[in-house]
């Protein structure tokens, strides 16, 4: 216990530090009068989606939270099921507010970052990466920041009880994972029907390069960056962290009880709070690298990297130290780096599968030559393969963590089930010790992605577009490398959360033991639908981008046809009336598929209750195999996505080349067929894939929360 | 037991009335010289190709009875581990042989009706009709009697022990879906590669239309619809019978313990030797309705609707009398109505999602307007969509037929569970009662496309060319509503064949009980796996495809370089070489896909044991969830394949017409999307999806053939 002090102090050092990051981008140039002509546009439009977009989300959370508190109230077995009610009522608006809050930080700070990125790069590329780096930075902190003292101040608000608050909170991070749901979905649904909708009305259609400024879509484009990475990133993994958090602590609970002594239950909190120092000087060492290596032609992700692996390194440290004085079983320490190890060999697996400069890329790029079909059905089958790699190395990290763990239980005196689960628990914290850096990254990507448009747009060419296309690159491949691990640490955190739900259920019903059956047709069926429900789930989102962009790419088309000026670039296009259409339509196509997985829950449960099935069993079939399921999908749909992107680049780079040994670069039927992939990809590896990581949490949430119910 | 002399009874019925009509087509008209030529060419390419990929399967079938005998025979527990073995081993030979048997009927018959069709057509629809099907029954009730006399014969030359046989009698299951995997592997690789090659070279690249005599690759394609559909699709149905026959037995077993009575365990048989005369009246009525509507411009899809119906309304009927005078509980009844209902409900939704008159497909045609990316992302929403109405119909079905069967327990004096998998069992094979007349149609679907393709290369056109696209255009619909059969009966057999797993184990083990415990990490790990084999299985297939498409696309290419005046039509392309690539790399690329559930599920039972895990239950989530992964998977790529091709026959119907009411047809932008979505649906419906119904199929029997391994 005596190094719970960390944790608020962690807490606040992050906030310190990202105010001090805020404070150093915010004070920099911002450029010629026409970028920033462009970035108080993007600024605007930003904003103005953001507003309504969280005005419709209030909307919902406040009624989801009445209806949650009210049901609890009427339903739960126990002495006080209005108490239990009301607790759960205000954490989840408590937890959805912090997650709309990390939302709305996220992108502020990167829709000013990018302009001032722009501005940097007419004079140094070690400039560019500093400002847009730590423009990701204040995200990265302020989301870590936010979910630590979030958890906490909760926690210690609600008594602080070892045994029964964890229990109390879970409401928190149904909240977090409600709103980042949303989040997700609607950002993911504006920013890709702006991409589809320009790419296709403007590259395909009138044959005009990207982020030309004739293009009415293009600033709707450039919105969408930063309200799908920034504020929909920035939410999902702030409920990622929160929601793991808790789960977590639950799992801590069930050794309490046996060791009577509370660190189980904090040592979550403490593990999270060394991260923030791990990764904190991880970002500073960053700009070090280019003083090292004055190189101007050196890879800029060269600089990331050496960053990422200083924080590894400290986050192994700490690991160990707070390992050895808090939980006195070294065991732990060797499942917390089971998990530090699994995060990096994801990471690679990723670069592997969505690199240039590997066999996957290559093929769909050869595959190209014959078209757009065979372009797709390669992709497709490199989507597909990439859940192996994936698979084969969460599993065996997870039975390697669980076999740790368990070790520990004869010296700690608890079950080796339990030791087990605790040691999958210390390898999920493990691994998000580096989520802030990690947020960073991702952060990156739209800002250097925007203030490549940026320049574009003024027409600033020459060096800086090279700095901005060379960073755009780098951050196209950090977006790539973020969903890999949010996607590692979903599907760790899956078998954590469901021994919580479990321990959940044990601790309602008063059972010694709980399973998941398959044998049971109730829970066969469940695990049907469960499947069913990923892909249904994944099927609107991927609709809802298609119909957005259907209203974009009308829109666009019309303003072409009724203004002749606009092509000759006499007139500037109605870019407001773009971005107008974008965000009503992306907005009401988010509702449903956000809303399937919470009535499908419900529904779920309730129904098989109804019918004297076991629900508590069906319900928790249902949050395992839709994990699987999710987990599995978003592997292809990320990945799919994000290789014929890189088939793309691969041969916009010339590095195709025809049987006679021409280079087919763009211009080329080839090209043409990668551009048909790089758009099929798009709503698979923003919308679709992204969403699911959320989903999967939310299911764990949602089944903690309205556990009571079922049993 | 005094109707079990009704199986062997039907066999031999079934056998008679398969030669009679195999008679009856042969004796018929072989049309024009023209004609006749095309017909052999395409007999002889089908037959060397089946040579071949036989004498493959062949070795690898050998080499798998080998080790699957002497594995057991070394580690099988018991006091005669060589028995069992060498039992095995038989077993699975004869299933082996039996599978593989009943595609060379298939075939074989296919391709000496499709030239007597096409001669047919040349008089009169009906006869055409009467011909093709006539053709596809030989193929429906040569498998059903194989099936049905090679399962009793099996049962009594290992001594029709009801206790003990049942489960003796597993490896021919195994043997059969070993073969009809590489069967329908091999098939599907070499029917969509020589598709896919065809229409991307003739169609795409040189602008001559489908099955154009100059293209090289035409005879090629059309061997492939007898290849995979025919042979494929036969050893599939055949495994699917008898592997769902034989673990409704083993499920028979527990209750014969109870009750001492035989019945339970033939039951299975008898049901599906009344399915033989039902289907077997169907099959003659067809006729009547053309004579009772002479109307030329009725749909041939009715009169193949009204024979269906005639069978599903005798099966019913049957169904009654069986379990009246067997089971004397009607509450089994019930359960096999619900069966019965489902694969009409399965047909429905089949046809609602891929035919051209609802929503699904019209929304892709639409979508094809703004191009093949925008086609591509909608049908990609179509198909996952179509896994909501499946999943909830067949979960339903699960849970009534489950429910109803258990209302049973207390009146036979059985547990509950005994008496819902029952249920399940029953609904199973009420389902399959119909199989032969299914299977009929689906047969015709090949044959007509045959016929179509000769009338064209033959250069018969006029009133002829007409009929045969009509009934073409039935053959696409009658293919995919076998396929959703064969989803559907692979989804409720799911929980029988996994039944029948559990009571082996508990055979083997002495324990009263088996539960898959999802809470436990290795049952997690395996369930992870599970879906990822189901990816990685699909992206092995549809690869394949893709490469062996590579390979005819350059020497198509090759042939119209070298040779001008194959384009001229002066010379005849050189067929034979590429029905030759097309063999080799279709049989080359069957092997690994093949063997990866073979190697997936012994890596997965035997790693697991080593590590002390309990293998027994991971093998169970393996195969359980993998069934789950696999049918959503399949039901995807079927159903999303079948909407992009009738999109695309949509609009070449000229129903799709633009804003300003043009319609847009062949040669228009959006036909050019449509026929992308057509081309990248192929590998997804024609062999990815059919052969993962084979691989649930391979999941279910090499899981009860090795069970002795894991426990």
């Amino acid at each position: 216990m005596e190094l719970m002090p960390i944790v608020p102090i962690a807490g606040i050092v992050a906030v310190v530090f990202a105010s001090y990051l805020a404070w150093d981008v915010l004070r920099r140039d911002t450029g010629t009068p026409e970028m920033r002509e462009i970035g108080d546009i993007i600024f605007e439009a930003a904003t103005a989606f953001l507003r309504r977009q969280y005005q419709t989300i209030a909307m919902l959370a406040i009624g989801a939270a009445v209806i949650v508190g009210v049901v609890l109230a009427l339903l739960s077995p126990g002495t006080n099921p209005q108490e239990v009610g009301i607790r759960t009522a205000i954490a989840f608006l408590a937890g959805a507010a912090a997650s709309a809050l990390s939302g709305l930080i996220g992108m502020y700070v990167a829709v000013k970052s990018n302009v001032r990125t722009a501005a940097a790069a007419q004079h140094s590329l070690n400039d560019a990466i500093t400002v847009s780096l730590r423009g990701g930075a204040v995200s990265g902190f302020s989301i870590v920041a936010l979910s630590l003292l979030g958890v906490t101040g909760i926690y210690y608000l609600y008594g602080a009880n070892p045994q029964t608050t964890p229990s109390a909170i879970v409401g928190f991070g149904f909240g977090a994972s409600f709103v980042a749901l949303f989040a997700q979905l609607g950002g993911g649904i504006y920013t890709k029907a702006a991409d589809m909708g320009a790419d296709l009305v403007g590259k395909i259609e009138a044959g005009i390069p990207e982020d030309d400024p004739r293009n009415a879509a293009v600033i709707a484009d450039l919105v969408g960056d930063n309200v799908g990475d920034c504020a929909g990133r920035g939410a999902d993994l702030f409920e990622s962290t929160a929601a793991e958090n808790i789960g977590a602590m639950i799992l801590g609970v069930a050794i309490y009880l046996h060791t009577n002594n509370p660190v189980w239950v904090v040592f979550p909190l403490v593990i999270r709070a060394f991260g923030v120092f791990a990764t904190m000087v991880g970002l500073l060492v960053v700009p070090l690298w280019g003083r090292m290596r004055p190189d101007p032609h050196e890879d800029p992700m060269n600089s990331l990297n050496w960053g990422y692996f200083v924080s590894v390194g400290l986050a192994v440290i700490f690991l160990y130290f707070a390992v050895d004085s808090m939980l006195h079983s070294m065991w732990f320490f060797w499942a917390g780096l089971v998990g530090i190890a699994t995060s990096i060999a994801i990471v690679f697996i990723t670069q592997y599968y969505t690199a240039g400069a590997w066999r996957p890329v290559r093929e769909i790029a050869a595959a190209s030559q014959t078209g757009p079909a065979t372009t797709i059905v390669m992709g497709v089958a490199v989507g597909f393969e990439t859940t192996a790699s994936t698979a084969i190395t969460v599993g065996a990290a997870l039975l390697a963590a669980y076999g740790l763990g368990s070790q520990a239980a004869v010296e700690i005196g608890i079950t080796a089930s339990e030791a087990g689960l605790f040691g999958t628990a210390v390898a999920t914290m493990g691994m998000l010790m580096t989520a802030a850096y990690v947020l960073a990254m991702d952060t990156f990507g739209p800002i250097t992605d925007n203030a490549n448009g940026i320049i574009e747009m003024a027409g600033a060419g020459g060096e800086a577009r090279e700095i901005t296309d060379r960073l755009d690159a780098v951050g196209n491949t950090t977006k790539a490398l973020t969903k890999g691990y949010a996607m590692a640490s979903a599907a760790l955190a899956a078998f954590l959360l469901f021994g919580a739900y479990a321990d959940e259920v044990k601790r309602l019903t008063g059972a010694a033991t709980f399973s998941v059956d398959l044998t049971k047709v109730e829970v066969f069926v469940a695990a049907l639908l469960a499947v069913m429900l990923v892909f249904l789930f994944s099927s609107l989102a991927i609709r809802a981008v298609s119909k957005t962009a259907t209203a974009i790419i009308e829109e666009v088309r019309r303003q072409f046809r009724e203004n002749p000026g606009i092509m000759a670039g006499t007139v500037k296009p109605d870019y407001a009336r773009a971005v107008d259409i974008t965000t009503r339509a992306g907005l009401r196509e988010m509702i449903l598929p956000g809303l399937l997985p919470i009535f499908a829950s419900l529904a779920v449960g309730l129904t098989f209750k109804a019918l004297h099935l076991d629900a508590a069993q069906a319900v928790g079939a249902l949050l395992m195999v839709g994990t699987i399921a999710g987990i599995m999908l978003a592997t292809v749909l990320n990945n799919g996505g994000g290789a014929w992107d890189n088939a793309k680049k691969f041969i916009e780079a010339g590095n195709l080349r025809d049987a006679a040994g021409n280079v087919l670069g763009k211009g080329t039927q080839a090209h043409a067929a990668a551009v048909v992939g790089d758009t099929v990809g798009d709503p698979f590896k923003d919308t679709a894939g992204p969403s699911l990581h959320v989903l999967v949490k939310l299911l764990s949430t949602i089944t903690l929360v309205l556990a009571p119910l079922f049993v």
